[in-house]
């Protein structure tokens, strides 16, 4: 048993892996091979910034899971995974950037030395790193069938354990350091990217709960602080720009510990905002509040979402899309869970201790409002807030 | 034309249209469609975190290049991008995470209503956000021949402009002032989040060249810090772990302006190193000296690799693998160009204004050891180090 300081009990860790396995034999699946390094992360403990080439974990039929990487990277399972050493494979670094072979050839290989090549092998076809090439590759190379898996593991992770809710507390105990330092600095003159200087440096430094101070980790998506019309698009990042008065800058940002993220978002006006915003604010604030009403054990994801849109719609606002999902354990680019989505068409069950990012934002012609929470489903009751941030459009007069 | 700031000249991204569709002709492609968000930003401009979904830049046989992505991202791309609105298409929300539809069929829709649904399409097989369900989609969908154009477009990125290595040296320049903060903080006791939190504050807030002052952007990999015998893995993070006396860490970080990247590795040794790491450092010094003597224009990336490589197998030094690869702009997962390796076997010659990072690291049974240099291959004679930091192994003697 190797010496590693892992992030959860052996026991939970079992737990998940049986909890898989249980899946596969629902899907049909004998032989799984995870390339989403969140699912990684959750099954085995490995934690590396190092899929940007193929890796994976192996869940067999029997026995512990199978890192399978790079062999630099298997030295990084080595030190991060529970598993013994003989179920940690390491590939040819010939194998990196080579036109003429492929690493999904090695993962073939490997499933033949456990004698699997022929069982039915499930894939995370709509995972990120999980190339159209690698797949054409192993699907050559394995004998049996091959399914997509999609989402399987992911589905799994819905429900957090007493741990992994220890960590979202200490992430959102982060994103409240982050958005008071934000405020305290916010003005006229001040350049984004010092602004997201402070943001990293807070949600970095960490926080403090009732067994000391923690440190912070990299969130899955860098933060976003679109000012003005920018705002009226959702994905954009900083530039070197001073900060003008008289308009809104909206921040997307999440705590993050241990790869478990609260994400939270909120709009700052620098001087006296439009009445449209200052309407908008009142409609959306109505809207969440009734969300999280929704948002209760035994109703469906879609019921937070028509909760959130029957209050837009009565005061007339235009939006569409979905308004949050869930998150927990991720690695770039998304902090999404890739499950369950708030919109109205969602018949997932609620279910205690399953957590979301409720994300009803608006993207206007002109402006953008982010006011969001990290959710968590609890036993009787509408959600907990997992933060504790003042919900509201905050203005901020010149100074 | 819209009102866009760029950041470059149109003439420079009609030459890199221009370069690309050359490149299209030669493999026979007729419309490719491009993923890679660096690629997409080399040829349009766009830059948003909205990767995580799907997009892409479609090159056709004429006329402006046209951003497809989410609805929201669209809002984005007529932010960010040259093209006019009518090239700029965004679909509906409805294809995000759903299960019984895909984006993809949105895409072949676009291309027909172009009149190119039964052209020969490239697409990128092996590179990062086009999935292996994104494939079988549009393979469904698209009526023409479909080929891998894995890395068309990142080979004509290959030659840095001159606003390019403008970029990269202001990169270099925060890369500069990032090894000396770390060297000015490191001490035992000192925890490593502490130590991100001051290297992302001090990559963001920027760096000053002879037209002023300019902030920092996010580099495509978060730092990299290993200690001691973690540092014998290539690719962890960071913990909210006290440093101690006595160990060496790494630090493979890069500056990063516009999204264009100088990565560059030191290791600092808390107190005296053993014997066995100041050998090695000599060795790799005088490896890394031979290698930049080799990087001429006209010889080849492996003639580099071959020049390190004799000076370890000179010493003894056993290492395999690739050193280094091609570096400019880039977003996550990889600040690598994805095109020639630093390794014996690469026969890509070079040219003047070509970028690598030169990676020679060692990573040992108990620690690692990353010197490294990013590199421009000069007109004569060697190439040029971007960065200027003292080229060594750096010792501080506890305090």
């Amino acid at each position: 048993m190797p010496d590693v300081k892992l992030p959860f009990s052996r026991d939970e860790y079992a737990e998940r892996l049986a909890k898989v396995r249980t899946a596969m034999e629902k899907a049909g699946i004998e032989v799984l091979f995870v390339s989403d390094p969140s699912n990684m992360a959750w099954l085995t403990g490995y934690d590396g910034w190092s899929f940007y080439v193929h890796q994976g974990v192996i869940v067999g039929p029997t026995g512990e899971p199978i890192f399978w990487g790079r062999a630099m990277d298997a030295k990084g399972a080595m030190r991060t995974c529970y598993m013994a050493e003989e179920n940690i494979h390491g590939y040819s670094d010939d194998y990196v950037m080579a036109a003429d072979s492929h690493a999904m050839e090695d993962l073939a290989e490997t499933l033949g030395e456990q004698g699997w090549n022929r069982l039915r092998l499930g894939v995370e076809m709509e995972n990120y790193y999980y190339s159209a090439r690698a797949h054409s590759v192993l699907t050559k190379h394995h004998e049996g069938e091959i399914e997509d898996a999609t989402g399987l593991v992911n589905w799994q992770r819905g429900v957090k354990s007493t741990t992994e809710l220890k960590y979202m507390r200490r992430a959102s105990r982060i994103v409240e350091k982050m958005h008071s330092a934000i405020y305290e600095l916010m003005r006229p003159g001040l350049r984004k990217n010092e602004l997201v200087a402070e943001i990293y440096r807070t949600g970095l430094m960490g926080g403090e709960d009732e067994e000391g101070s923690f440190g912070g980790d990299y969130p899955a998506i860098v933060p976003l602080l679109p000012t003005g019309k920018d705002a009226s698009a959702a994905h954009l990042t900083w530039d070197d720009a001073e900060l003008e008065p008289g308009q809104a800058t909206f921040f997307e940002i999440a705590g993050c510990y241990r790869h478990y993220h609260a994400p939270l978002c909120r709009t700052i006006h620098l001087g006296t905002p439009p009445l449209d915003m200052i309407r908008a604010e009142e409609v959306v604030l109505e809207g969440i509040a009734d969300g999280i009403e929704a948002a209760r054990a035994g109703n469906t994801a879609g019921d937070i979402a028509r909760a959130f849109y029957a209050v837009l719609e009565k005061h007339g606002v235009k939006r569409e899309g979905r308004c949050g999902y869930p998150i927990g354990l991720s690695y770039p680019p998304d902090w999404g869970e890739r499950t369950m989505s708030i919109r109205p068409s969602d018949t997932s069950v609620l279910v205690p201790d399953m957590t979301f990012h409720f994300m009803p934002a608006l993207w206007m012609d002109d402006w953008g409002l982010e006011i969001t929470e990290t959710i968590r489903i609890t036993e009787d009751g509408p959600a907990e807030c997992l933060a504790d941030v003042p919900r509201k459009l905050f203005i901020k007069e010149d100074t």
